[in-house]
């Protein structure tokens, strides 16, 4: 028997998936305890080893500031002793969590006696792709890990220091383990040529993960022939229907809009019912005002702006699509909730959207003509969260339709296959 | 408030796409008994307008026979009123199954009170692309209407005419009904140009099933922006361990290749733990013989050809990774189970593999290390499929593990959406 290997001229990046594809079988039969007992020597490698990650961030750190780079992305790009403590912490909770490897989703006796088994794997192999936060180099690896699959890393250059030196030291952790640490790799080379050969490694990479702005998400789903979850973009309504309690529409847009305007799940989009809209707008505004917020309203909305504190700006097309991550935010008033629903069907990323309403009616109709990820009724869009929906950690939020919708915890890392077990059963 | 169409200069692929999203919305929310009353108007006006269905077959088919097109691929094609009537039925048996939209996945109420569940929803848009046997067309609408989605039929010019007059009755009988007709289209065009622009509806189309040959699949999976369920491809294997039943083994392996040889589930190798070979291959080769397959052997599998009445060709790496879908199959002696796993792994399509043993040792490795679709112990290959699972009728057997994995039924048809509700939760 000859076996022709497929590999014979391997690229860098070639080499890395394929050293990975081979981990991942190894890593997927493992038993729960293994694999826990490798994230715990993870945790523990990080706290021991926490000079030389943060000695290695301060490269990047100085490289950045030299490069006139930006207050907020330094902070976000920074690696204290505490925060290297707080990333080991995050480690141990995905220990605490249930492996999904194994797990029976489906199972039945079929009519001619043979036992039907759907059960849980491994995706494979898994490719993330991110920007700046070198944390989610240690929180990716540490999901796929638990759920038996092989991570392949590639984070920005602005991090290449701090990424390398944790990748070596989860790689020694998980090595002394007794696991393949090939499990868990960077992608080598620091040019978009690299990222461009993973998104072509179909067959040899599983799925792809890209987080971060919405240009690279955009690349990503574009070129890449290997599957792709597509995270993170949220342009979030939030709409006050005619029966709405209006303390509790102020509160919900408020902490929607302003609890912490960067992330994906803040609401971009007011949506005033036209009966409300008299009651309601003045209130509403001075709360944006008081808040911080800038409206860029509607001719309608503007009108209220003149009697209130607020600062109302006139609202463009671009203004509905706009997934601000500011202190901004866009309204408009609409004159039923089907026209609501009309606007978010025409505009909305299909990340999260809220009513507020008494209505019973309202809430059905809303929840069941609205389709995003999320659809949250008398609440915040802010919940939309793998941590506060109980998944634990996530790994991002899938704003597609295919695989996995909302936030991804443990079990949208991982496929199925189905066991069949007969006695000798033919057709 | 403005609103800008994006598709203000659609070329007739979008249009046809995009009147599909608007009729996706319209039917999502729909009860099951609205789409149940349609799927039995749709079985009514396929018995009832026969001849016409026949007629329009016809004319594919003298065309096809024009052009000296193969008996096997006319056969495939041709509609019968027996035939008809038997898509009527099919049809009839999806209104049977139960209907996956509204469905409570997942449900809990969270620590800070908000009631959280996971409920399925359509897809929205799905467009199939797939050859020759117009049947297909009818089937394919009858799953994504039964699951709430929109359909984008895009067969083989080969059976234009056919799927023309399908698709007008199918619509009609929708529109009859008083669900929109729009909900079940034909792409307009016959060139494959028409292909490439549903490929690159990413946005206006959820998701593309091709079903057909390995060339149209590749294709899809390449150059698809829209994603892709990879249906179909089977190099499918039956390995025989040290500790089978030979009975049973030769059985199996008869009914894995020769059963039905044009199939995906159906076997193209023989993989034959060396320890067995010399009691196995003898009555292996003559019972193949018989059952008129031709052998692709490695070399030792060639030294019992001599000893029986079968033929045993030399087999070349090519052999290893072809899909016969003939009277064939590729034949190697392996050293043990583990190698066996290896030479699965290095060339299976990921489709089905069957190990036939007594051992309980045997078969828990074999279905813990082999990741393929389905994993079959004592059971013939040629049960991978959603009839033979229990679900009903199936849009195809996805190879993939993203999103769904084996036999596809209507809860493969299906996303799901989170729905909070609380009475006023921020964070």
């Amino acid at each position: 028997m000859t076996s022709l290997s497929p590999y014979a001229d391997m690229s860098p990046v070639a080499q890395a998936a394929y050293r990975a594809r081979a981990a991942a079988a190894d890593i997927a039969p493992l038993p729960r305890a293994a694999k826990d007992d490798a994230l715990l020597a993870i945790a523990d490698a990080l706290e021991v080893r926490t000079k030389e990650i943060v000695e290695a961030n301060a490269e990047d750190i100085a490289k950045a500031r030299a490069a006139g780079t930006s207050e907020s992305i330094i902070d976000r790009l920074t690696l204290t002793p505490e925060r290297v403590r707080a990333i080991a912490s995050d480690v141990r909770d995905v220990v605490a969590l249930p492996d999904p490897v194994g797990e029976v989703v489906r199972g039945s006796t079929l009519p001619n006696g043979i036992d039907l088994r759907q059960v849980r794997v491994p995706l494979g192999v898994v490719g993330i792709i991110y920007e700046a936060r070198p944390n989610v180099t240690v929180d990716a690896a540490a999901l796929c890990l638990k759920s038996g699959n092989a991570v392949l890393l590639r984070g920005s250059s602005s991090a290449y220091h701090s990424n390398t030196a944790l990748v070596r030291v989860l790689r020694d952790a998980v090595g002394g383990a007794g696991l393949p640490a090939d499990a868990i790799q960077l992608v080598p080379g620091e040019s978009r040529d690299s990222v461009r050969e993973l998104m072509r490694a179909r067959g040899l990479v599983d799925v792809l993960i890209p987080r971060g702005g919405a240009s690279l998400i955009r690349t990503v789903v574009e070129e890449s022939t290997v599957p792709v979850i597509e995270t993170g973009t949220g342009n979030c309504h939030v709409y006050v229907d005619a029966d709405a309690d209006l303390d509790m529409a102020v509160e919900i847009l408020i902490n929607s809009k302003a609890q912490r305007p960067s992330v994906c799940n803040a609401a971009e989009t007011l949506l005033v019912h036209a009966d409300i809209a008299e009651a309601f707008l003045p209130r509403a505004l001075d709360a944006l005002a008081e808040a911080g917020v800038t409206v860029h309203g509607d001719e309608h909305v503007q009108t209220y702006g003149e009697k209130s504190h607020a600062t109302v700006l006139p609202a463009t097309p671009e203004d509905w699509e706009t997934e601000y991550l500011s202190y901004d935010i866009a309204a408009a008033v609409v004159d039923s909730l089907d026209k609501a629903v009309e606007h978010i069907r025409l505009w909305t990323s299909g990340h999260t959207e809220a009513i507020v309403t008494t209505s019973q009616q309202a809430a059905r109709r809303f929840t069941q003509l609205v389709d995003s990820t999320t659809v949250a009724v008398n609440a915040s869009t802010r919940f939309t969260d793998g941590g506060q929906f109980g998944f634990g950690a996530e790994i991002g939020i899938s704003t597609q339709k295919l695989h996995a919708r909302g936030p991804m915890g443990l079990p949208e890392l991982t496929s199925t296959k189905y066991i069949v077990t007969g006695d000798g059963h033919t057709r």
